[in-house]
């Protein structure tokens, strides 16, 4: 893995772990594995699936990784050592991180003697027992052992001689690691320092790894600290999730590490793949994307109207610290009440259209773009209803139907539960006006039936069509009920999927607008080609 | 403002100058007078009010500061130096500086030779007399002058002799504050800590600042790295708000710079004000609160998880690298998937209710609990919805209404576009049924109005309730259309403010279940006294 003669710096992320902490973040198994298989294809090279002891989603994310196993990365198990006063070879947890079938798997233990003493009320000697006793029976059934060591800041800062017999310990027992975490989260980056090098220099030739959080806003740098004082090992989460104020974050360490500092961590063409998994696994666990984060947020190279502009297109350098193309992210010029002409030119590149200031259309597109954006719409992610905008302007949009009007009913009487919805549509298509009616379990998925019915035998192939995303947002909150939601539906047909927005107050009126927009697209892709931007190769 | 023998740090907030940058913020003057009397009462002794010269709205914001001055808070205007071959005297952002009034003000220039020769197109002579003239010409008139040396990272990087130079001009110039800007944000703190530590070998005796950004996500350690060279003012914002990334936020810099490495800052007992300050502020740009933000986040001291909690109870020092009350936070339990008995034991005391490992109704609401959050259910932002379900399992949940069924009409023929939402519900209350229907501008809308037209001749005070806050988020996206949603729906009563949820694939369903508890849950804060810990004063 290692190119050239940069260092070498393991990356392990703790997403499904330590991440799943982070409160109002839950995920199912089959989050789980997309999550995992994303972390495969970026090049990471150990990924925690879970704590399989303490958690039944986590058994079974394991044993379905043992049928599909990943392509490169190695999935480790976590567990605690045994408890105080048994043997590793009785205790369950030990047992259910066997059963987990990984080849790594990784132990945590307890640095600081105040949580043996009044944490879990044993002696100091029983804890280094408990650490020394879990990792040779691991090491005994053919497992390599990660030792995370937690509590190691405060208990260093406590004891440093006994800390440093907890680390001693565990690698006399056969650790491969050891990670060094600061559970808390409260050092900062001087101290880590310090730390690391201390015990650099008290354990030779041991490979030492950092664990991060970020309760003092300083995870990442805490991180680059221990880098720079020895660690090998990085651990960290995608988008810095993790319980409280989150884990050192991953999008941000990998860049520093590789692109600023010189060390070798993933692949550089995986490093490009960052902002899209950034924003992949956002939306497998459900959560808006920080557009402010570094290196991968939205904003992060996002530039306004004016002087500001031009000098970055004609040197990037003077206002941009790396290239966002590095990341997987883009420059882009931010439409505000003070965009120009030239603006929408830059914005229309990135879609991969070319316009000209003489084209009346641009300045068309622009009025219109103001006017929706001004309303709530937002195309960075629906880049399929900013190509029908523009072709609509460019007079390219081909009209398949028009929708006239649509009712929903809903009766939601005790013991009603399925097929409670009814939706009403009126089309007009090749001429005719057709009304189609459908049920559905809830009234969005009732419009989209009666709309596939009404148009079925016009256009066959929207029987490919399958709606596979469907997110509502609320933009205004302090609105109540009455506030707008933008609804954005993502739709696929086999080999592309696209996704189209609407903004309306009433939620089913948003929902309305981006699946039929969803609808056009899809016709519009059979008979046309629109421009590979707006679509998504699955 | 020194107390004891502390270090003093002097910070300077630009939250309504580089903060307003931010993608999404924009506000008024009145929001910028109260933010600014906000951050006068958390003692910071310097506020950059805006840049009056670029801005009509700045003006107009210190003309009124003017009339109504801050307690203690220096207010500074900010302004780029004169542009090449002009002089200070008839350079009209000069004059526009001037007429804001201030004792103090900002000036920034260039200090990295590329921006000088390709960015303004002038020479190197001309950029430092640019300097010279108008921090000159500013002392002339009576104003004290801090000069913001931008870029002035990437300037040292690249001609440190050149970059030197234009900080020793303003020093010459009569300059009492030289601050250290990254503008792009690219530095780390090793080099922050290198280049800081250069500075003050060679300008002896000069006060230096430093103003970081968080591109690379170490704004807040390249700001402490400068501190521990020597730096003693510290530029951010509050909640970090600022262009692309951000800037350092002073709601992590304050406690790490006072209450870790004992600078003084502020007064202890201002510190107490900063979670207050950092959601106010919030409130007033009219952002969703950062809810995993460092010391002032809603969840920087949330504990989850069975062990974890015991032990936080027996001590705090174990699991908090402060104490929340230091920041004026505080801790929470979290209701979660992972929680054991214990943790419901915890967060029922929050809540005022004693339960005990005996009681049957631990177990029953611990079961309830798993059951409900495999379906979706979250109690982590819904402590009111929680409580009702507590009391149901303890026998103590009054039931002032039951909602017999509702059904929802909705119209979007062409042209209809307001009050398209019928609702119709059936509520039993006082052993009657009650039949009610209401037009509103979506379902959500309609169906609140009708609820309270059916309980209001019942229950009076349900007029003072209003629905404050809905927010819809789909469980299972990849399930399209039939996807589970969740509602989470804020009410308040003029004092408090309680939060309730509802799940289902319905999303008309989900939103009335929360806004059916929320009407239960203020009909019994009339009656009972429900604990604070679910309401909020507002």
């Amino acid at each position: 893995m290692t190119k050239n003669s940069s260092p070498q710096i393991w990356l392990y992320d703790t997403t499904l772990r330590d991440g799943t902490q982070r409160e109002g973040l839950s995920v199912s198994i089959e989050d789980k594995l997309r999550i995992a298989r994303a972390l495969d294809e970026l090049g990471v090279p150990f990924i925690e699936g879970g704590w399989p002891g303490a958690n039944p989603k986590d058994v079974q994310f394991f044993w379905q990784l043992q049928t599909e196993p990943l392509k490169n990365a190695q999935v480790t198990a976590f567990c605690s050592t045994r408890r105080p006063n048994t043997t590793a070879a009785t205790e369950p947890m030990l047992q259910a991180i066997l059963a987990a079938g990984t080849h790594w798997v990784t132990i945590f233990g307890k640095s600081w003697d105040l949580h043996v003493i009044e944490g879990i009320k044993t002696t100091l000697s029983e804890n280094l027992a408990m650490i020394r006793d879990s990792i040779e029976y691991l090491r005994l059934l053919g497992r390599c052992v990660i030792y995370d060591a937690e509590h190691w800041f405060d208990g260093y800062k406590n004891n440093p001689e006994y800390a440093l017999q907890t680390l001693t310990t565990a690698v006399k027992a056969g650790a491969e690691w050891i990670v060094l975490c600061d559970t808390n989260g409260g050092t900062l980056p001087h101290e880590i320092s310090q730390i690391v090098s201390d015990v650099t220099n008290h354990l030779k030739e041991v490979k030492l790894g950092i664990h991060t959080h970020n309760d003092s806003d300083t995870a990442v740098a805490n991180a680059l600290a221990a880098v720079m004082a020895g660690a090998t090992m990085v651990q960290g989460t995608i988008n810095g999730y993790g319980e409280r104020c989150g884990n050192a974050n991953l999008c941000s360490l990998i860049p520093n590490l590789q692109i600023k500092l010189g060390y070798q961590c993933i692949e550089d063409n995986q490093i490009a793949l960052l902002a899209e998994t950034s924003r992949f696994v956002s939306e497998v666990v459900n959560l808006a994307p920080d557009e402010h984060a570094a290196f991968v947020g939205r904003s992060a190279f996002a530039h306004k109207g004016g002087i500001h502009v031009s000098a970055v297109e004609r040197n990037p350098l003077t206002y941009e610290h790396i290239q966002p193309e590095q990341v997987g992210n883009m420059r882009r010029i931010v439409i505000s009440e003070q965009a120009g002409v030239s603006n929408v030119i830059a914005k229309a590149r990135t879609f991969g259209i070319e316009l000209n200031k003489q084209n009346p259309a641009t300045r068309e597109i622009l009025e219109k773009l103001k006017a929706l954006e001004s309303e709530g719409y937002q195309f960075e992610g629906a880049e399929a209803s900013f190509e029908l905008l523009m072709r609509e302007a460019l007079g390219t949009r081909q009209l398949f139907f028009e929708v006239k009007g649509f009712q929903v009913h809903c009766d939601l009487a005790r013991g009603k539960e399925i097929n409670n919805a009814l939706a009403t549509v009126k089309v007009a298509v090749e001429g005719k006006d057709i009304l189609q009616a459908a049920e559905g379990n809830g009234p969005v998925a009732a419009l989209d039936a009666a709309l596939r019915k009404a148009l079925i035998n016009f256009y066959p192939r929207i029987s490919e069509f399958e709606l596979s995303d469907y997110k509502v947002r609320i933009l205004n909150p302090n609105a109540g009920t009455n506030a707008k939601t933008r609804a954005l539906v993502e739709s696929r047909n086999g080999q592309q999927r696209w996704t189209t927005v609407g903004v309306s107050a009433n939620i089913l009126d948003a929902s309305y607008q981006a699946v039929v927009e969803g609808l056009e697209y899809g016709l519009m892709l059979n008979v046309g080609a629109p421009h590979e931007c707006a679509v998504h190769i699955i």
